[in-house]
Order: structure tokens, then C-alpha cells, then sequence
């Protein structure tokens, strides 16, 4: 069962383009539900809370159904795996630098019954807490809603 | 200390766009050495070594400097971090369908002694050992060379 | 906002507790869907092999929509999580003796938007290949459906 | 080497059951000595303070010797892998609400050689920083003392 | 509370320095009951059991006494996060070119109510499966006993 | 392609050796550049802190080229894998006691394309937070640099 609609590969260019870059998808964006943010923390807990903030505030899920958060927040500790590469416990000691982040609702699946999916995209530097230890850094997860 | 040249993002956009989008970024392509290759195995070591090979052959790093396949190496796992999303020891219960991987090498900062860094990164669909449930997924690593 | 139905709990019970004690919580399990099977392999992928074949085999789950299945899934693995205490990677190297699981399905909250959640319990001994080195252990995964 | 006493199901029920139903395991509660508690921190460290002080004040373990402290250190580590569901690490940003313990200690082998054992039990409800976000969850570890 | 007998250090240089670098320190040795070997797989499996079977061919272990292998198994796993980094479930894609260990058991406490421990120290080279990719590894592991 | 210069050995020695006993060692550590330090905190960030102040201070690596941080930085990470065995993000509850560490640079292979690599070893005692509960523990970490 191959995904008719990519909202992983939609969360990541959100997260990754500038904005000229981001007009040559404008029709793919079309297809689903998204917002953008950006997360200025080195926190974990903040950029959760700054992810969930955003999905909210934009209506991309429901702030009153608790399964809703359920699923947008175990989509984020996914894509916080590849931000921090496995060692997510390790991530109170990272300086992040303009962590932007993409949250995707969308139906992937072109059967009705596999319903909507959620994909959330993190991209920006990450560093050690030594000033100028820095470098590009991805992660992406994806749930059912 | 920003980048100046994005590896990270250019080695995500190899791996992750079909032949029409890429054209669209070939400029910045050029910035770069890179190769892209499929890892159509399920079992991590293979994985490994299908980058490995495909970075040897098309002179993306030296065959006989072992510190460029360790800097290589290190790239790689962490960008199977993402793909397993923190679990890279479940790795051998995947099941990968179409997992495409590009390797980028290039001089990301100004300054001429940060030299040469090399971003591994994978795009596709993983799942579990049950037909059918699979879905995207995404991992990047950098590493200095 | 508390659970009403405690699915957790409920699989914890029906995997660990012996046929007479099962009987003391009748009323209870009554409250859910569920079903139980034993995991006779030691071996990651066929323990989760197991736990998907029953639940579809006795209407647990959909065999045919991918959303229910992939609940599931992290369900149990995150349930396994707890049977080898954070190291599932090292999962192959286990000797599992009558390692025993229950599956339950049911409403925990009160408020109706909150839908089906799915619990996977494992409880038995674990050991290393070594004969005669094994403990009991125990893992509880939950998730939204 | 089957267990005679299973300290591991004993610990479970003790954190989970409320006091009507633990009557009905009355007899199995007297072959061995144990206590429980509640642990009211979202910190890992003061949980794991909160069980070795009801441990050493009921003198489940020797407030005056190192090597049970260090036994049963090690079984509330492999406990909280199982309420954390291996990510430990992330501890520190998890709300939880009402988690439960109880430790068990006693002589699961009927060889007297093997000596006694300890185990760890949580049951609880455990979240996201976020409001609302909770659900169940347990935790098993057992080590010799 | 110090250790007098520092049986952490006494496993690392038994299992690093070379035979007469070992002569050394062989008042320090004396203190302790050790044994030596080589695991000479690459799979975490059978190093597991080259130790268990070297500790008890050597009497540094009771053969009939379950938490005596139990207190050793730990041991070693703990040690083996050493000797992979952290990543002990990518284990099996590794090759060791001789790795040597040492099991030491001693007294380490001046109070004779703590009783023995245990300590196994792993050293040697590791590498990817792609020949020439190795460098030095080392691991330790301490537990009661 | 065996290592010449066993760096990792050296730090290993350097970090756990009294002065008396360094003595013996004294025409090895000629082969290469070092610096030792102790690491009072315990938090990771300090350590980590500490290790690159000294690194740094003593000229072991470059102030002012970010990739030779790079390189330090991932080596001091795998070493406290080894010190906090897999669990780097527990760390922050430890409480060390005298963690010493050790930097090396040196060129372990004899050919010169491999040139210069980088080694970090720490060795001490570690404890729960709770006062007494404290063994040895050791780590390494190797990269090129």
C-alpha cells in the first residue's frame, strides 16, 4: 500500500525551504493541512510544548480530544529521535539555533478507512553548549490520527 | 557560525524529490559532490555497506583512507537514527521498501580550516514485518571528513 | 481527566494472573474487548508476529485497515520496551520462557470523542541463552486506535 | 528453574490493585516482606529517592549496607524503563499523577543457595507536560539482593 | 565509602596491558581472583557466553548458583555498552579483531558486610563489517555479587 | 590495519593511574600529546565543559577550528556512554566523585593519509543521588579529528 499523498516528504520541505523555495510545491501544500513554526528553546519540553502550541492554535488538531495530542505528541519524540540522533535524553544539553519546525495532516492513503495521519518535521542547527559547535540537523515523525 | 553551504538540506532534497523536482534546485547541486543510490535491504549491516560502496565508487570518499570511511560510517548511523527513530538495534525487524539514500560532500562553512564535511541522508517507507504497514521515513547525518 | 476503564491494568491481569484468580475480575474484563496467546519464540519479530496474529484472529483489530494495525504495533513495542527494560535491540539475545500476552480494546475515558485505545501486556520469565538464567518480567504498551 | 515465588506478579498487583482487591491475594502477600508507596515527583531522581527511603524505613532493605542499596538502585532503573517505555532519558519532562510502587522482597527459588530476591513495581498515570495527556503505565525490575 | 580495592581498574589493566606491563602490577592482582580470555565472534551472543564460560571454568563464579550468573550476565551487558557506546543492540553488525576480556572478583569495601563484586572489562579493536574500518574499544561493567 | 599508537590505551592509563604508577608508563605517553583534568560536576554539560576547557587550554586541539570541537565533542560522548553504560540520559541524576579524565592525540596508523586522531577517557566513581551508593566506572571514546 503505497501513500498517494507524501506528508512526510510535504513536512520536511515546510521545515527546510525558504520561502521562494516553498512556491514550487505550492500545489502539493494544497493537499493537506499544515503550519509552521519555529522552536527558540534548547528545552525538550518547550519544543514540544511550542509544537503543540502552534497544531492547536492553527486548528490542524483538536485542542479538546485528548487522543488528538496523544498522537501529535508521540509524532514529535519520532521526529525529536532524528533531531537529536537516539540520544533524545541527551537533548537538555543542546543549543539549538533556529529550530523551525512543519506540522502535516493529511489522508496519505487513498482508502478511505486508513483516515487522516499526522507528520511532524523538525529542521535547523544543533549544538553542543560550546559557542560555534553547530551543524544542520533533521527529524521526522508520523502517526495516525 | 551558520553554514553557508547546506550538505544537510541538499543531501534531504536528493534523497527525497523524484527527477522533475530535483532539476528545480540543480544550481545548487553543483555546490556539491554527492551520489544517490537504493538500499533495498532489510538488515542494517547491508544497508550500511550499499552507502559505503555506492560513496567508494563514485569518488566520494577515498577507498584507502580509513579515516574518511570511519567519518563515513559515523554519518551513516546517525542518519539510521531517524530512519529507526531512536531503535536502531529493532533495525533487523524493518522491512524497507524503497529506501533511497544520498550522500553530499562539501565545504559547508567560509572559513577554509573547517574544510570538507560529508551529510548522509534516507528517504522511504519502513515497516514492520506484517505486509502493509509502512509508512515514510527520514534520517540525516553529518559528519566532518 | 481520568480513566474510566483501566485497559492497562485490565491487560496486566489477564496476562499475568492464573485461570482461578482470572475468575475473580470477570465483571471487570467484561467492560472490554480482548484476547490472549503465548510467545513461544524468541525471536523480536515473531513475538510481534504472535501478538498481530491473535488480535486480528479474534476481531481485536481490522485485518484490513493499515491505521488499526499500525496501533498496534507500537503498542507492543512499546510494551516490549518493559519486557527487556529499554534495551528491546538486545531482544534476539533472550531466551523467553512461556512469555504470555493479552491484547484489550476498550473506551477508557468517559467523553466519547476520546474513542478505542488498545493496551498490549507481556508477562513471563526472560532469560540469556545461558540455561537456567531467567526472571520474570513484564511490559504494558497503550495506545489511540 | 521456575519460580516458586513470583515477587515480579506479587510487586504488580501490589502497585495496581486497590485495597478491596488486594484482599483476595492476601495469602500470596504473607510469603514475603514488602512495602508501597507513592511517588508525587515528575523527577526521576526523586522518584527513585521516594522508593529507597519507604524501602529502608520498612526495612525491606539495610539502610546500613551498600550492596542492597545497590540491588535494588538497579531494579527501580529497569522499572522506570518500562513506565518510561525505554526513553529514561526523557524522564524529566513526563507529568506523572498518582504513580504507585511497591517492592517485594523474598525467595522466588526453592534452592536456598539462590538466596533472596527484589522487586520493583510501578502502576500509574503518566503524561506529556501538556494537560490531559495521560494514560496507564507500569514498570517491572527485578535484581538479586 | 571508597573502594580500597579497586576492581574496576584491576579488570581494565588485565585486560589492556600486554603480558609484561601486566608484571607490573602483580602485588595489585593478588588481591583479587581474576580470569582472562578472548571473544573472538562478533556476535554479542557468543560473547556473552565466552565470558560465563571462562568465569566458570576458572571458579571465578559458582556454576550451580543462579544469581551468581545473574550478578555476572549484568556485568557484562554493562560493559558491553562500553565496548558499543551505547548502541549495544547494533552488536551484531560489528567485528571485534581481538577483543580480550578480564572477570575480576573481589572485596572492594573495607566493611566485610558489602560483601564481593564483580567487574568485567572488555578491550580490544572494533569494526564496521567493512574490512580496515577499526580502532580501539573498552568497556566496564561492576556489580554485586 | 592495526593500530601502532594505542591512543585509547593511553587515555585509559593516564585517566585511571596514580603518579607513581604513570611512571612506568612514561616513554609512551611520549608518543603523544595529552592533557588530564577532573570533571567536579554532575551534570553532562559541565563535564563535557570541563573536558573542552582543558582540550583547548593544553593546546590539545584547535580554539578556533570548529571541526577539531566536532571531533572532541562526539569523542567525549561515546566516552560517557561507557561511563554511564547506554544511559547518557540518566546522567544528569548521577553524582560523580572524583571523575578524572584524560585527552590523547595522537597518529595510531602508520600511514600518514590516516593522520591524527583523538581519544577521551574518563575514570572515577559514580553514584546515585543517594549518598554511599558509589562504584568505579570507566569510558572511551575514539575519533579522527
Amino acid at each position: 500500500m503505497t501513500q498517494t499523498v507524501k506528508i512526510g516528504k510535504l513536512a520536511m520541505l515546510l521545515a527546510s525551504l525558504d520561502e521562494s523555495e516553498r512556491e514550487l510545491f505550492i500545489d502539493a501544500f494544497e493537499q493537506v493541512e499544515y503550519c509552521q513554526g519555529k522552536a527558540g528553546s534548547m528545552e525538550v519540553q518547550k519544543v514540544i510544548a511550542a509544537v503543540e502550541t502552534a497544531a492547536k492554535r492553527n486548528g490542524i488538531i483538536s485542542e479538546h480530544v485528548y487522543r488528538e495530542t496523544h498522537a501529535l505528541y508521540h509524532a514529535i519524540l519520532e521526529s525529536l529521535q532524528g533531531v537529536t540522533r537516539g540520544q533524545i535524553g541527551v537533548g537538555n544539553m543542546m543549543r539549538t539555533v533556529g529550530l523551525r519546525f512543519a506540522v502535516v495532516r493529511g489522508k496519505p492513503y487513498d482508502r478511505s478507512e486508513e483516515g487522516e495521519w499526522i507528520a511532524v518535521a523538525f529542521y535547523g542547527t544543533i549544538g553542543a553548549p560550546v559557542k560555534g559547535l553547530e551543524h544542520e540537523t533533521f527529524g521526522l515523525g508520523i502517526n495516525h490520527i
